[in-house]
């Protein structure tokens, strides 16, 4: 015996969800009839809307609803020359955060994993090429993951930005602001060692 | 600085879930759209006909799309004259998995408590008083949770039983098969030695 059939589709749909396994889907089936059912037909509105029109940005390649996301419409972002690579639009907006970084970005949306099928084309390196040519860049900030695949991305596209004779720069890695030492890997204290500069 | 409008609000959708916090709603957003727009779509249409069609069986309450649910479609249910109340859905679920009840149930969607507004009649009691004077019952099992607001509601129903001439039974609390007696609170060890029984 289970619940009635529609009830057992829409835990069954819940799992799609992810972190969301068979006795969390239940209880955000039940939750949801009982407590919360605007909440629901908002959420399969807004999943049904998101889902058909969220494509990505024709320059960075970004998630966005628009032909161009906010950041590439604005052409004081041009103005630095400056190109910042990350590996996913959440890393956008931490860098973002930081209020800082005044130019433009591209998004690879993942980054070189061979072994997964992940080349060059599928994290969008010929448009990156295309861009290259098309815009007077003069510094690539390579700022993929400190990770073996985040690396190795960091390392193809610096390869590709010295045949065209433009400055790429890596963000440094080393402790945390706010980290104690004592805690940090030695990998990390390792990079923070060799990035060391006088004071 | 976020994300584009739709992306925010399918992030803010998301969290109509349960245990679903900002963080994993975006986490969730983004899985989505990267990897299972197909998944998200059943989901989107799945949540809404269950939002639109589940509502309570006409006899014991559960929720079903149907009239009735399985069980009480089922003239089979019947014969025993049993009736067992429980609070949830979940917990009709968890006792048919024991294959060992035949009988009927009645749903109350919850518990008394006074100081959240539900009475008596939010938990269908009115509904329960009818079907008691309408079908044959020999039996109430009252098997609402082991908690104050579930032996409190426990304790009503018996009584509305009583006054009826219906025979009540409470189901009995005791050291869990498996449990180990070092790990079980005093409380439940306190109902184990009362409803001690000569082996
Ligand atoms: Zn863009
Ligand atoms: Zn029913």
């Amino acid at each position: 015996m289970s619940f009635s059939p529609l009830i057992n589709e829409l835990i069954t749909a819940l799992k799609c969800l992810p972190g969301v396994g068979a006795k969390s889907a239940q209880r955000m089936a039940f939750a949801l009839l009982e407590r919360n059912r605007d909440g629901a037909m908002t959420l399969s509105k807004v999943l049904h809307d998101a889902m058909e029109h969220v494509s990505h940005c024709e320059h960075c390649r970004t998630f966005t609803e628009a032909r161009l996301c906010k950041i590439c419409e604005n052409p004081m972002r041009s103005e630095t020359g400056q190109l910042c690579i990350v590996e996913s639009p959440q890393d956008v907006l931490a860098v973002e955060q930081t209020s800082e970084y005044k130019g433009k970005y591209f998004v690879l949306m993942g980054h070189l994993s061979p072994i997964d099928g992940i080349g060059p084309a599928e994290i969008g390196l010929t448009e990156l090429v295309q861009l290259l040519d098309r815009e007077s860049i003069q510094e690539v900030i390579l700022a993929t993951n400190p990770t073996v695949e985040g690396e190795a991305t960091a390392h193809y596209i610096g390869q590709i930005c010295r045949e065209k004779q433009i400055k790429a720069t890596r963000i440094a890695h080393g402790v945390p602001v706010g980290g104690e030492l004592e805690y940090i890997d030695g990998n990390t204290i390792s990079h923070a060692f060799a990035g060391r500069r006088p004071v």
